[in-house]
């Protein structure tokens, strides 16, 4: 059977089939079956456009538009038996076309090639991710609000180098994560306005002399344009490359915050408490309560990172058109949008179950001198010092209270006038983490008025 | 020196100075000093706003910001001593200040934090090599545009898998490149406009209690707002990872055209020759006429995708806020920049010097029946067969063809028609190179009339 | 069924059972099913050592043994259900076990963890992959060779640049990429060796307080020795990394070779005809010929560099010692290792079914002023010009030709007397592209009888 | 000056010199020259060799090996003049030797090229570059032996997923990366071994016609053997992707260990605290202790492999033999190198300098239930229960003491009855940290005396 269905593909020039190692490194039907819905709209919209341009007969084309929905209730079905030696998803349907509607199914290609057939396929299915990637995010980023808006004035420590450096609000740390995930909302955004031209028409790379309506199949399968340039519509993976990109960054996000979580889940630190839905226990250490979902989350960046190294490489140095290499695109980005999808759908419940050990993070905060900062602007404030020498001031302080083992509010007035002379009681007021918390109140600070302000603003945007 | 210096900077705590390993590992002055133009423009905007605020007196504002022009003008003019016991640029430039207008310089760092500072001079720094990269790409576009407006109508092969597959017009394959040049400059606009809001002011990380104006520093610095949220502010280092990454894409399209230039300068090719301005000799073979640049430029490739792929390694997993291992992001974007701009210059003038050997472009043209394309939609269109029937019916042709060792238009109307009786003279007319690309006229097609139409387009568009 | 079969891994203790994303996230089975063989291969050794020192019954033992083999034979029927609530392989084989032996499957898992048990089985799966990657490497270099003893005399130019250089043997070039995959064989073998230690015994990361014998189980599995460090066996995975970067480098020797195929059997080159079973045709153009499997091969590297850089990302930064993140390893490795053995058994079909063009070779070598090098090293010898000037004056020669569209043979004695007067008749029987060859005897140079030493070396080495 | 150098380098042919963006994209000398010692190693021993096999005079020979100990000596001295014009150190150093010793320095350039000149150098300089690595390794096993043996019986918490999972001793762990270490070594002198071919003689790529004796000049540079075919030689960068490729796996391996050193100086650790050489302080936060160099290192890692990546990115799809893309090669290696060299240095100073905290460390120990498996392990050995029912009773009572609020030493034997009634007093002595550690004597284990025998092997194999 390899041999005839070859034949049919390439026609009758080829004295061999290829053996069985080349239809395993050449076949991709077992993976761009996944392109089977696109690949459907894709040629309903051409039969459309083939019969309004008069190039197909209507009977012609709605026999050809029909059958097509046929293979598609099968193949969503499970009832579709794909064939590795039909090569790939394209020439699966429209075998299976020409069963059912004879030979109409043969005049389907007319204007078209495998190569602008492919390329519409795949941005087709590359805009549906970035849609749900959309949704995803989207989600993500209210199941964050939620722990803001419940959290806008717990204090915690905020952290450099992971040292305790100024206390912080938990609210405004779940923020910083809203603003990344909506930048990344962004990104995604711009690369589906950038995709959304369509290539089909370019036919295999120089376009046609048949007299087709390319306005009309972009408008149909929703694209804003036909593409300008057929030989680059057919050459183009660009999107591709800028939807891996958009999402390495997501996954750099998302490990980010999987690695706080890992963290904070510790025994050490016990800022949070991941929901037993998000854990998993041991086969041998019954205790364990393991951030497993967050481990794996933080791993996604390297498969989604090395998805994209893998196209780049596989791109570089390819003349125009179409190379054969260019078949490797598809399963890099399939793996890749699966990772991000599970991904973020896994950091949106864990984030949603997780409880904040409240206590935790105050006691904490308070630690390791953390208003060590508002003492030295109160020194510059009130007693007008230069910034470097509140700085030097504070910095004996600290030492002089390490030295006692105690924190900066246990130190004495004196102990205080040691350092600096001109220091009052008034200093202790800003001593404290909430007061330190409540004072910076500039734009984009952490002070719970101001991360409410956000909240509010962030929800009105999520609708 | 070292314990003096380093003492002034982190106050009078630490017993010893970092030895010689730790102020290698640990210095960046050796690199970011290149900020040292944006370092200086963020603190004068600062202390214009210190002043507006009332945070600082007007006198000192005013000391400060003409010192650090003095500042700025040893940088620029050499005569500045960089000292690597004071780390970085920020630290050398504040250190100067002070020996020029004495304690208020002291005063410059109120309400602000090497992690806003740093923050603000990269996204500066960024943000003016987008603009240098728009303004490359746009003058490789205007030298692709005029070698597509002289050679809208030379017909040369089009190539799948590096085999002729149809004829194709030069300005077609040139415009297919300012197309994705284009979406390179759409990519850089939307990463400068995602990248332009300002960080400073974010402080450490927490925003400060001074009655800073964060809506001032952003305006005077070119920035379309402040930074929301201070500890995504001085966490972030998504903009690097966007440019890098569509970077990374413009280079690898400029190793796809370097790959072709390659190619296309071979003695087997002869489809160009460059001008001797891009090309080189060897030192054993006196005769070589070595593509020496366009080897380079597709090399950068490597070079520019290994930056991103060290970024993004080095953001993976690192918890809020600012972490010493950000310090890595400087030199990969500074040399990915460096390797970008370097690589579009030499691009543009080798487009711009080189000459399309005309004949040799022709003759291969008609090589290897390349209009078979155009037979098979003869068949379609004059006779009614079904598309792959069609195709059936010309790879007999070619068979005969290839067997005869003559190309399509050698065979007489009786070998046509031994193939499909149907076939008439009028077959002959679509076989030759010119009529082929003529005929292909469809939106984005390769007709040199398609082509003028975007030639014309795009010159509007580029001004 | 999910609650229950989780209890039965994790205790007793947790509430609630994890929901669909989570199992989606978490689960392995789907693709470290794939350890099958190896896991029951450890899970053997590890029951017989259990009897050996008493740990356990020689009666279970001998039960859980033949139970294991049961259970192999039903997952190679293919008659084994696989169930994704039991998390991954280990627990699906001991699941199934435990139907099939009853409670003795339950003392299976003393003295070990899930953390050395995949370690271990990991490492035999990867050390069967070198094994296969060896036997495939030693077949494509069977394959060059019977390539290079055929033209070991057949001349064809030798580029740099692409530009045709100096001469070369076809026999010469072929050789050169057995020396490429030589190394690669060296290198896998290197990594062999390393990996070839036993994880097994090191539970979950502590070691055991049960007297087992790690000697036994490692000699039983045919590594060289246990691993000497318990918290390193379960954290390392540089056995995986070494493959993946063997792997890599071995796919670029592949690009490279593929490349040249891509080029070599384009029209213009026309240096070899690749055969009807690593070809294919195209849907649209009938005559084409294209070289998809090189292609393929060509894009692999993307692939396997894309699961290399995958692999390092996930490593970076785990604090030791199992975190789940490591799960992540597999899947890439799988995947690399498909590729790799695929792309060698192509490219060993695509090169033993070659054809040189021996006339297209020959006839290329002799352009381009092939022999300028030959010339001017006669300069040196004969008439005892310092090199450099030999240089110009071949240059100058050069030039001559080029301006009179001819070849370097074809000047006139008193044309190449113009250029330095000491030379004689005898400088044109070094300008064939033959004498080239043959005179270039020095060790590995290009010369026939150098190939043919070569060749049969590595025809003894290989066997 | 330009035109001339150039032409003094490639001949009289070229009518025009490379303007600015040429001379920037293609002078290599800006970076080639820390060849400089190799290159002048590499002329030497081919001039000595020329002159033993007569091509040269010995007097020239002489001349031409003194007048490079002169240049070596300026460049050393930092006297030496580089010029960009002159493109790289090999034609810099050559135009500086004839200027020392006149007409005889263009007789050095007999029977070799740049291609086999520059493979031959940048060999040299990476076999350099593994035994500074090599002996920065063995520095850094000794600190961390050092490390290991004062804490060979210290009990610290073992971890999976950041969870106490078992106790260990900290020598123990210090041993898992003097394990990963040694297996870096062991990398790096199997890298070593397979660079060790000389490339010399190769010349352009075919070999050359001049009698040379490629074994002296290998055996001159420390070489094994000369390479086996000359188009390979040149071709090859497999040593540079090999050395980058365990670079990376070292650098990976630096990451967790600084992960780790990071996590431990967290106020909420405690586990060591960093010396003050290795820490840094904060503009704005006097009290902060950062672990800089920790975090520096950690990101080296993103580095070396941007510089793998880059590597195998260049080196995909080159055709045989030289070009010019491959001149990217050395950068990567030189800042990968560099890289590497100052984390291990800083790596050692920070493992010799750091002080463990034995207290926190053991307080840590027993936390967390991290006896549970002792629990377990025991109820299978005394009681004979099968290891899972054994695991479900220990989660029992692990719940039990968490409902509890106490440790598992801190539940009556009544209640551990409850649980199991088989239970007795005995089970007590195997829930401290202590007893828990000394029993994990298998080999491999955590147990104090094999920690011992292990220092004591590592010991006599560093040395």
């Amino acid at each position: 059977m390899t041999d005839q269905t070859s034949n049919a593909m390439w026609g009758g020039r080829f004295a061999a089939g290829p053996d069985a190692v080349m239809e395993a490194i050449n076949a991709s039907v077992s993976f761009d079956r996944r392109l089977a819905a696109q690949d459907i709209a894709g040629s309903r919209a051409h039969a459309a456009m083939l019969a309004a341009t008069g190039i197909l007969s209507h009977s012609d084309a709605e026999a050809i538009r029909e059958g097509l929905l046929t293979v598609l209730s099968e193949i969503e079905g499970g009832r579709f038996e794909f064939s590795p030696a039909l090569e790939d998803i394209h020439m699966n349907v429209e075998a299976r076309l020409k069963e059912i509607v004879g030979e109409a199914a043969g005049r389907l290609h007319t204007a078209r090639s495998r190569n602008d057939q492919v390329a519409t396929d795949f941005r087709l299915w590359v805009r549906d991710q970035i849609d749900a990637a959309d949704a995803g995010l989207a989600a993500l980023q209210r199941a964050l609000l939620a722990q803001a808006e419940a959290g806008a004035d717990w204090v915690m420590p905020g952290f450099t180098h992971l040292q305790t450096a100024q206390p912080v609000t938990w609210g405004h740390h779940m923020l910083a994560y809203v603003e990344m995930f909506g930048r990344d909302r962004g990104r995604l955004a711009d690369a589906r306005r950038r995709l959304n031209e369509c290539p089909l028409g370019a036919a295999a790379l120089a376009g046609t002399g048949f007299p087709i309506d390319r306005e009309m199949t972009a408008r149909e399968l929703g694209f804003d344009r036909p593409m300008a340039n057929s030989l680059d519509a057919v050459s183009d993976r660009d999107f591709a490359l800028e939807f891996l990109s958009a999402a390495s960054i997501c996954a750099m996000h998302l490990s980010r915050l999987s690695e706080e979580l890992v963290i904070w889940a510790s025994a050490q630190f016990r800022f949070v408490r991941l929901s037993d839905r998000f854990s998993t226990g041991s086969s041998i250490m019954p205790q364990k309560r393991n951030p497993d979902a967050a481990e794996l989350i933080r791993a996604k960046i390297g498969r989604i990172l090395g998805a994209t190294v893998a196209l780049f490489t596989v791109m570089k140095g390819l003349p125009l058109a179409y190379s054969k290499d260019m078949q490797e695109d598809k399963e890099q980005v399939f793996d890749a949008a699966d990772s991000l999808m599970l991904s973020l759908a896994a950091m949106e419940g864990m984030v949603r179950d997780m409880d904040a050990n409240r206590t935790a993070l105050e006691a904490a905060a308070g630690h390791g001198f953390s208003t060590a900062t508002d003492l030295a602007d109160w020194l510059v404030r009130e007693l007008g010092l230069p910034f470097r020498e509140a700085h030097h001031v504070t910095g004996r302080l600290v030492a002089a209270a390490e030295a006692r083992g105690c924190d900066l509010p246990d130190l004495s007035l004196a102990e205080m006038q040691a350092a600096h002379p001109g220091i009052t009681e008034a200093v202790f007021e800003v001593l404290g983490v909430h007061n330190s918390v409540a004072s910076r109140k500039s734009y984009g600070g952490t002070a719970p008025d101001r991360v409410r302000e956000q909240v509010a603003a962030w929800k009105e945007r999520l609708g």
